[in-house]
């Protein structure tokens, strides 16, 4: 039951010249599923990519790293769902790169050119001989309006495709920006791999790209998860084709940088709020702004404290305004020296508490009111200085372990 | 439905000469339930405390801290559910006071002696009037057989009463060891009060009881939370009454600190795995022990990652070897060198993961078997050094959704 989001739709999502995407049902894990997308590049696109900082990170993970860093320009993505290659040991790296090589071949390219992603169960062997066996058909669907398409190709638990689509002024010339994303373990999405894929026909120097991939995704994709990316597959790629008719973008604090990340990270923000809109078993979209920070950082991990918190968010799920719990998850944030007393909260326009007590003209029914909402912003105000920051989430609900206890079955 | 838990029977529980213990129904929050509890302290007792290290700790906390920091002999202790008097402000501050003068004149003592204890819904007003009014009736109701009568009327979410007992041979005198616990909420207890109270009829000098305090919490109570203690509530005290036949202990490094400590801790570890068995909808008592760590602390960061995913819980709870996440937690936990190569996983006996790989040997059958458990042992083998330690933790059920999200109705 995703909160305010509806499937995307292919007429709505502008074709990124340079780009052609083609999906299969390769029946890596269920068959008649489309389960393998592949992205193909021109040449002369720019390709950058933030990529899972967990440790135990996938093999597609460290082969797209290696790959990226190779210095050979990028010229197809491949991705499947149904298993992540994961807790796969070298059994798993030649895998992966069999699927890189196999791909290749077909595109008259080197391997060190393809980027591998993949998402599923983990700790199960990749079965890159049926992946392989797909390319084929998923070549020969390759069209530049596919894209809605592929936001289906990647779903796993998500309940909706999710994609997004702007354009922008760049130059003179107008720049399209599309992109698509999938996901949806939000309680804290260690393990459910979030996949954004966004590309633009913008010209923009591989400096620039990324640079954009590291902002797009610190402003987007990482307001949404815990401790950065933590889950072993999650990825996120910026692709520039630089096909439209402007002159090339060599630096984001020029006027055009800058109107092009703008536009960019509003899809970004769009396809990262998509998944905790679509998170498992959402039944609320909440955003957590604290304000009156010493640091932006301080403020993030508070906000992280309140949307992580399980008894703040079967709260929010219970539309139960039992606010101490979220007064309790800024106590334990981790701020040594934060004085209790100077700490305001609101919901939405409700104010609740007030110096750290509450509000002595707060009524109940005023909270539950707001609690009732499909979308709620919590507040905090720490009373401490000038910064802030926000994160997105969504409630916790049954449904959430039952799609947890079953994701296997 | 508590793991392995029964509900404490008094003819189990030694008396501690020097604490007698009274219940009441002050009604609180509701009719008809016991609400009240005192300790009374015979003179010449010694007593030390543990409490949350919450920047939002509550009332009650504040106040045991202070009264226990003036020197003053502490000779009895209140401790209401209902209402955790946290994030409340000044006037939580003064109610909590009330209660300790009323208490204090009724047993003719300072208010300084005496530590007050809440737990229970936050943010609402403690109906101390309510409490002092039950202030007799508690007092009247003291007896040293009392103990397993207070375990019962310190349980809020609790299922069963938590109380555990032994004796242990001090210098030559038979010295008893008596205590209780409450607090159910286990995922991640940042709000689910846990309180527990230890007696002793052992002679100790206070500096001892306060090493002992942090030491047995350290070895318990703070194995099975995250961060260390984080609710706005949570306090371990431990009393010594000095009334047995033995020489008073001075240092724990002696023969006599050693025995009675571990006498101690037995009972610690039982009353805090309570907890985790009586754990909110738990239906599984999980061990996490890590082995190999270059440090206790990195072995706990790790064992911590794993007890708090509820991506973990989740699969316990539908016992599905999903063994994979269990990996990717480790991946997260902290440590920036891990080499994911050097890691094996086992699950009891099941040899689950080998060299961060799935173990070639391992049948998905075998897992299957121990998840089917009651009680699991996750074991995670670091390969860097020789530190090793242990959390306790459960699973994560829909009946902890049902329970948070319902907690106030």
């Amino acid at each position: 039951m995703p909160v305010n989001l509806v499937a995307s739709v292919a007429a709505d999502l502008h074709p990124i010249a340079g780009v052609r995407i083609g999906v299969a049902e390769a029946g890596v894990r269920k068959a008649n599923r489309k389960d393998l997308t592949v992205f193909l590049l021109d040449e002369g696109a720019s390709v950058a990519g933030v990529f899972t900082q967990n440790r135990f990170c996938a093999a597609p993970v460290q082969i797209s790293r290696e790959h990226l860093s190779s210095g050979q320009p990028i010229r197809a993505m491949v991705i499947n769902t149904g298993n992540a290659n994961a807790g796969t040991g070298a059994d798993g790296l030649a895998r992966a790169r069999s699927t890189c090589i196999a791909l290749a071949r077909q595109l008259s390219v080197a391997p060190e050119q393809i980027l591998p992603f993949s998402t599923g169960v983990i700790m199960e062997p990749l079965p890159n001989d049926r992946i392989e066996a797909g390319l084929p058909a998923a070549i020969a669907d390759a069209q530049p309006g596919h894209w809605a398409r592929a936001a289906e190709g990647i779903m796993t638990t998500d309940t909706l495709p999710k994609a997004f689509s702007a354009q922008a002024q760049i130059g003179g010339a107008t720049v399209s920006i599309t992109g698509i994303s999938k996901g949806a373990g939000m309680i804290r999405p260690n393990m459910a791999t979030m996949l954004g894929f966004l590309a633009t026909d913008a010209c923009v120097s591989p400096a620039v790209v990324q640079q954009l991939a590291r902002e797009l995704a610190d402003g987007s994709f990482n307001r949404v998860t815990i401790d950065g990316d933590t889950s072993t597959n999650d990825s996120f790629v910026v692709v520039a084709t630089n096909k439209a008719a402007h002159a090339p973008i060599t630096t984001l604090d020029s006027a055009e940088g800058q109107a092009l990340k703008a536009a960019m990270l509003a899809v970004s923000q769009k396809l990262a709020q998509a998944i905790v809109r679509d998170g498992e078993g959402a039944t609320k979209f909440i955003t957590v702004r604290v304000e009156g920070g010493k640091t932006g950082d301080e403020c993030r991990k508070v906000a992280y404290a309140i949307a992580h918190s399980p008894l703040v968010k079967t709260a929010f799920f219970a539309s139960d305004p039992n606010l101490g719990r979220i007064l309790a998850a800024v106590g334990y944030a981790g701020i040594d020296d934060l004085d209790q007393t100077a700490i305001d909260l609101y919901l939405d326009d409700v104010h609740v508490a007030v110096q750290g007590g509450r509000n002595p003209a707060y009524r109940e029914e005023d909270g539950q009111r707001v609690m009732k909402q499909a979308e709620i912003t919590v507040r905090v105000l720490l009373g401490r200085g000038d910064a802030a920051d926000t994160v997105w989430t969504c409630d916790f609900s049954h449904e959430y372990v039952t799609i947890n206890a079953d994701y296997r079955s």
